[in-house]
């Protein structure tokens, strides 16, 4: 028998305000972070995982994970990796610790990043990268690796089971595409607020010679400021490539639909987070309001409990998952398969730190195996980073191309590990 | 000036699981905790506040409220205790550490309790209990309080201020109401799911005796037990005794209405948590079910949004609010205008450690103040661990009596956080 012999968090931060990547209305000034996790075993591969935050606040995030290594440091791994279901219950079943949620925050995220690393340890002993290992598993067991609590009334597990048994035959087929074609992406890296006109058309004009189709462009601090940009990232684009939009939660109901109104004439092909992630009837007020306009959501969404009543309620277009914001690859396949089941397409957020080396193994396993399909589907693509990760993310002509190295994506290189290790790494120390 | 020199964190645990004080269907073995916070002055009285926990994970909590003491130490005390509001935002504003939630689980809980903090100082600065201090405040300090954003859709300053002037003539009389008759309470004491049913029958019996005329009981771990447990309660209180139930979550939407199809026969007053706090529209479909009993819902709920959705969903009947899982007294002031906009009746969970202490001024100065209204509200009670805080809360014959101490409720002795404090203090390291 092989165990699990350690739980080891690291503080990882990169220091990626200083050049104000990723500023947004709401988030002028983040530092792209990792609360990483490793587990060890005495036999193989280790597994890795991480959180993701924006710098303030990692060090909690580590102790949270820290406090999960009394539910699985010792555990037989082949248990682990042949229920990773069963695991993930486990870890959420800890009433004292459901408490400080349930089933959100900073405790929901710091069980995500261990599931997660199981899950990397799994598919490296598997050999396979993750959207492979999830892709050969059948219809049952897919199904038993969801937390079925407070899903019945949207999808029980027998519907799920229909729907995962209704794509099995085309499985094979839509493997062999991804690996020919690549699964879509949209780039983000044009259009934060941070950086003045022409570095944002220069950057537009970029993306477009790279090969996307769709940006997307950061509004919500100045709606004449916003009516501008988007001028110029029109200009610079042309009529035919698609431009998104992300407010990232800076409104209220009323605002956002007074502000969406202005904004229109650019034709925007969603508005991303116009309000708060928590509030599902808001989101279903303002899709009702500025239709045609495409309403997406999804980064901030804290659990498959509120993913479920967007769904309900018809509050949006797109659904935006996160790899590392929920419970893990465990709820993020409850996810795939509520979206499935309400015809909604999935576009998941990426960018910050590893999100995007993540996050496709979601996008490409519910091609094979849940929705079948790449239709209105594109992963968000923001090209930082990568350089750190054992298994970068490789990119063609605005797609993403399938991973073929096992696990998830979410090694990071000792290197970079050691010297962005806040507050001690060389790359922090070296600031004081 | 004066200012803020230090803020200072104590793990605080009370070991109650051995006595299974508090075990419920989803929550077997709490162990009440607080990471409580006290803030010094360089001229007046210090100021406590805490997040209450279950256990496991007060650490965590702990650190987070550290992380504050940079947004807090230095500043000065005149200025924070003379604008709450300012204060409060000012900490939720922090873009790095609102990726954490936004405004949720731990993070937003250390906000709470840091708020609160401020709040029990401006109070004993100002030499009145709470509810007092709020009660004094005019209608434009009050609505200066709430942190209007994401509200606006549901209830605008305007219509607040116009809820608050409403009640504002009445306010001397209804204060005068509260000293001389208290504000009505119900216990949970008999309840527990690690009771026997003789120690059940005897403790609602007492609760009868010493004046309650409403009881609550823990329920679905087993529906056969339940039906049970309800009928031994129903026969030792006789028939005008209301009995509420309290299912903490357990339930899936179609499991809770089959549930309380079988336990409708008891006349339950209300039932409280039967599925996930996130969600607003399963709270609607069982209210749906199963009226005329009534929906209850709110220790669990993060946040002002998701009370804003339970309102306009009409998805609940009473409105349970917590002292110490959302960001604080601001928060709940939100809440209440909310709740009052609604015609919805407030009636708080308490228990734990020192949430009774806390929570009664919120619903006392709901009275005074806002819905100028005892009707169908009432405050639970449970009878722990009160003779660990400086000014314990005071009952009598089943009602809260004003407390009449300066500051907010929340310090606990000094040798109570000395013997509690974890995992160094007598009481623990007795154990090992």
């Amino acid at each position: 028998m092989s165990v699990i012999v350690s739980l080891t968090v690291e503080d990882v931060r990169f220091p990626t305000s200083r050049e104000l990547d990723g500023s947004d209305a709401m988030n002028p000034d983040p530092d792209y972070s990792a609360a990483y996790v490793t587990l060890r075993t005495d036999d193989g591969p280790d597994g890795h995982g991480f959180a993701f935050t924006i710098g303030r606040g990692n060090e909690v995030q580590c102790a949270a994970i820290r406090l999960l290594a009394g539910s699985v440091v010792g555990r037989d791994v082949e248990e682990v990796c042949a229920d990773l279901g069963g695991f993930s219950r486990s870890l959420l079943a800890d009433s004292q610790l459901r408490w400080l949620g349930p089933e959100k925050g900073v405790m929901h995220m710091a069980i995500g990043a261990v599931v997660n690393a199981a899950w990397d340890l799994a598919a490296k002993r598997a050999g396979l990268p993750v959207w492979r290992f999830l892709s050969r598993m059948t219809p049952e067991e897919i199904v038993g690796l969801v937390d079925w609590r407070y899903l019945t009334d949207a999808l029980t597990p027998d519907e799920a089971l229909d729907l995962l048994r209704a794509a099995e035959p085309g499985r094979a087929e839509r493997a062999a595409a991804l690996e020919d074609e690549g699964y879509p992406a949209y780039t983000t890296s044009p259009g934060w607020l941070g950086y003045d006109d022409v570095k944002l058309a220069r950057l537009a004009c970029e993306a477009v010679a790279d090969g996307f189709d769709l940006i997307k462009l950061k509004v919500g601090a100045d709606v004449e400021e916003d009516v501008r940009r988007l001028a110029v990232a029109r200009e610079a684009v042309g009529p035919d490539v698609r431009i998104a939009i992300d407010a990232n939660q800076r409104w209220s109901v009323p605002e956002a639909i007074g502000w969406l109104e202005r904004l229109a004439q650019f034709d925007p092909w969603f508005i991303e987070e116009p309000t708060s992630p928590d509030d599902v009837l808001g989101h279903a007020a303002i899709r009702r309001a500025v239709a045609p306009m495409r309403v997406a959501t999804g980064e901030h969404v804290q659990n498959r409990v509120v993913f479920k009543q967007l769904l309900q309620a018809g509050a949006i277009d797109v659904l935006q998952l996160d790899a590392t914001r929920v419970a893990g690859i465990n709820e993020n396949v409850a996810i795939l398969l509520l979206a499935a089941k309400f015809g909604v397409p999935v576009c998941p957020h990426a960018g910050g730190v590893g999100l995007c080396e993540l996050v496709q193994h979601l996008s490409m396993f519910d091609f094979v195996a849940v929705s079948g399909s790449m239709r209105d589907r594109t992963i968000e693509y923001v090209d930082h980073l990568h350089e750190h990760f054992a298994a970068p993310v490789r990119s063609r002509r605005g797609r993403y191309l399938p991973p073929k190295e096992p696990g998830s994506g979410a090694e990071i290189l000792e290197t970079s590990r050691h010297r962005f290790r806040y507050p001690d790494g060389a790359a922090w120390s070296a600031e004081s």
